[in-house]
C-alpha cells in the first residue's frame, strides 16, 4: 500500500489450489485473481487446508486468502 | 470442490432473507448468486440474524453465507 | 435493511484511506463503492489501521469495512 | 431497526429451549423476553447447543440469542 | 450434564451430512457417533456448510458439531 | 474501576446512535443508559456500524458498547 | 440445566472482585448476582484480570463471568 | 513436549468436574484420561463454567481442557 | 468429500513436527494418523509453531491440524 | 511498509488516553511510543474503551493500539 | 488504572510457571516483571496451559498474562 | 520450555520478511531478535500476508510471529 490520501482499496476472497507447497497455492491464487480481477497489491492469508489422497500423502493444499486491489 | 490440480475459487459473501425457516434463507441466497453471479459450488454459514414483529413472532430470517464457485 | 420477504443482500470488503479521521475514511470507503459498485445500504467496522508519518504524527487513517447492498 | 437520529438500544442474551427445531428454540425465546421484558426488534444467534436422550436421538434444541429492543 | 463430584467427560467432533434439514444432519451425526463411539449428553453446533448441486439448490448440509459423553 | 475488596459489577449491552460521529454515538449509549438504568463507571466497545443513506453518505453511526456499573 | 420442554434462560454478565483467588472473585459474582437479580443455574468465565499493587503483588482478581437463570 | 525430529501428537478434549477448585478439575481430567487413554504431557485450558447451587454458592466447576500425547 | 446422503465424519486434532518446512510436519502427522487412526481424507491447519535452537535457527515446526475421516 | 528483502519489524503494544476522542487518543499512543520507543511506522486498533465521570459523560477514551517499527 | 488526561501505558506479555496453582503461576509473572521491567498496574490473563508429570499429575501451571504500566 | 519451578518467559511479537517462502520469513524474525533481543526459545506463527509485484507474483512473504524466551 502505498499513503497518500483519499485512496480506496477493495479486498476479494479467494482459494488457491497446488499440488507441491502453501506458497505454490498462494501463487495460484494472485496469478488467477490478477489477470481475470485487477492488479493486486497484497494478501493475507486466511485458512490452510488439503487433500489427503489414498496412498496416506497429501494430495494438494487449499489456501484461502484475501487479496487486495486499488479502486480508481 | 473436486480435486485436481491448479485450480481457484473465488469466495462471496451473501445474505438470504426469507420467512419460513433458517434453510429456505440458505436457498433463498443460493439461488439468487447461482442465477446472478456464478454456478455456486458450496456454501459456509455464517451468521444466522431475524426481525421481529409487532406480534413477538420471528418475522423474517436473515442468513449470511460465504459462497464459492471456480474461476475458470 | 427494509423488511420483506425472500430479498438477497451481498457484502462487499472495502478499505477507505484518509487523513482527517476514521469517520471520513468510513465515508471515503462508502462514497467511492457507491459510485462505482452499487448503492449501498449499510456498513460494518472490521478493522482500523493507520500509517504514521516521520514526525511522529498519524498521518492517514485505514479503515476495513464490510458494506452491503441488495441484489435485485 | 428503522433510521433516524439519537436512539438507544439494549441487547439482552436468552437461551430458547424447544423439542422440534432450532426456529422453535429461537421463536420459544422471542416469546418469552417478548412477554416478560420488553418489544424486541431484532435477533442474532450466538451459540446453538441440544441434548442427547438415552435413545440417541436430539431430545431438544438449547439456542442462545441476543435480542434487541428500543430504551425509550 | 447430571452435577455430581469428580467426573470426567470427553468432547469429540463429528460431521453430519443430509439433505434435508440442518437438524438432519445433527441428528445424522449423533446417531452415528451414538452407535459407534458411546452414549452421548450434549452437543454443539460448530460450523454449518453445504453442497450446492448443479440446478443451484442445496443438495445437502454438513454439519460440525462436538458432542460429549461421560468417560467412566 | 475503583480497587477495594469484595466489589461486584453488572456489564450491559447498549447501542447508540447518532449521526455525526462514532463518539456522538457512544455518547448517546452512555447517556440514555446512565438515566434509565445506573450510574455507569466504564465501556468497551463492541462494534461500529452504520445506515448509508440514498445520497451515497453515512447517515447515522450504531455503535455497540458493553457499560458497566457497580452492584450495590 | 434441567431438561424439559419449552424453556426459557436469561443470561447476565457480572463482574466479581475477590483479593484471595479466582475462585472467591468467581463466588463474590455468583453471591451478589443470586441475592439482587434472580436463582441462578451456571455460570461461564469470561475474562480473568487483576490489579497490581505499589508492592508488585496481585492486589485483586477481578473474573468477568456469564450467569443464566430460568426465566418462568 | 521434548524436541527431536518427526514426531506427532494427538489432542483430545476432556472435561474436568470437581467440588474445590478450577485446579481440581483440571486434575480430575488428566488423571481419567492419564489411566483410561494414553499417557498425557500438557494441557491447555479451553473453557471455565460451573454450576450454582440452591444456596447460591458454586457447588462444582466444569473446566474443559485439550490434553496431548505422543502417538507411537 | 464426496457427496452423497447420510453420511459421517469425524475430526481429530493431532500435530506434527518435522524439521524441514512446514509441509513436512503436515505430512508428518498425516502419515502418522493415517496408518494408526483411519484413512483421511482432508486437513485443515489450526496452528503452526517451532522450536529455535540455541544458534538462533528454527529446529523444528509443529504444526496443529485437524484430520477427517468418515465413519463407516 | 516499504518493500524489499530481509527485513524485520517489532510490534509492541501500547494504550494512549486522552479527553476529546479516539483519534486523540491514539495519537497520544503514537506520540508518547515514537518519542520514548522508536520511529514508529504503522498502528492498528485492537480496542476502545473509556471511563463515564459522575455527570454521566464519556470523560475519557483509552485505546488499545499495536504500534510497529523497523529492527534495523 | 487512575483516571486522568494524557496518559500512555505499555502491555507486555509474560509467562508465569509455578507447581502450586493458577494464582502462583500469574503471581510468579507479576513478581518476575515488576523487578526486571516496570512497576506494573493490572494484568489480564491469556491463556492457562501445563505440564502433565509421568505420574498423570499437573506438575507445572503456565499461564500467559498481558501486564500493563504507565509510560512516563 | 523446559520443565522447572518459578520460572518467567517474555512473548514478542516479531515480523520477518523474506522473498522466497514462509519458512524464511519466520527465520528472517528470528535470526533478527536472536541476535538483538534474547536468546529465543520457541515461536508461534500469528499472521501470513505478503507483497504481489506488478508482475502479478508474490514479492515478499510476511509473517508475523511471537517469539518467547526467558526473563532469567
Amino acid at each position: 500500500m502505498s499513503y497518500g490520501e483519499g485512496r480506496t482499496y477493495k479486498k476479494v476472497e479467494i482459494i488457491g489450489v497446488a499440488t507441491e507447497s502453501i506458497e505454490a497455492a498462494i501463487q495460484q491464487a494472485v496469478s488467477k485473481a490478477s489477470s481475470s480481477l485487477q492488479k493486486l497489491s497484497w494478501f493475507e492469508v486466511q485458512e490452510v487446508r488439503g487433500h489427503i489422497g489414498d496412498d496416506g500423502r497429501v494430495s494438494e493444499y487449499q489456501v484461502v486468502i484475501k487479496a487486495s486491489f486499488e479502486l480508481k
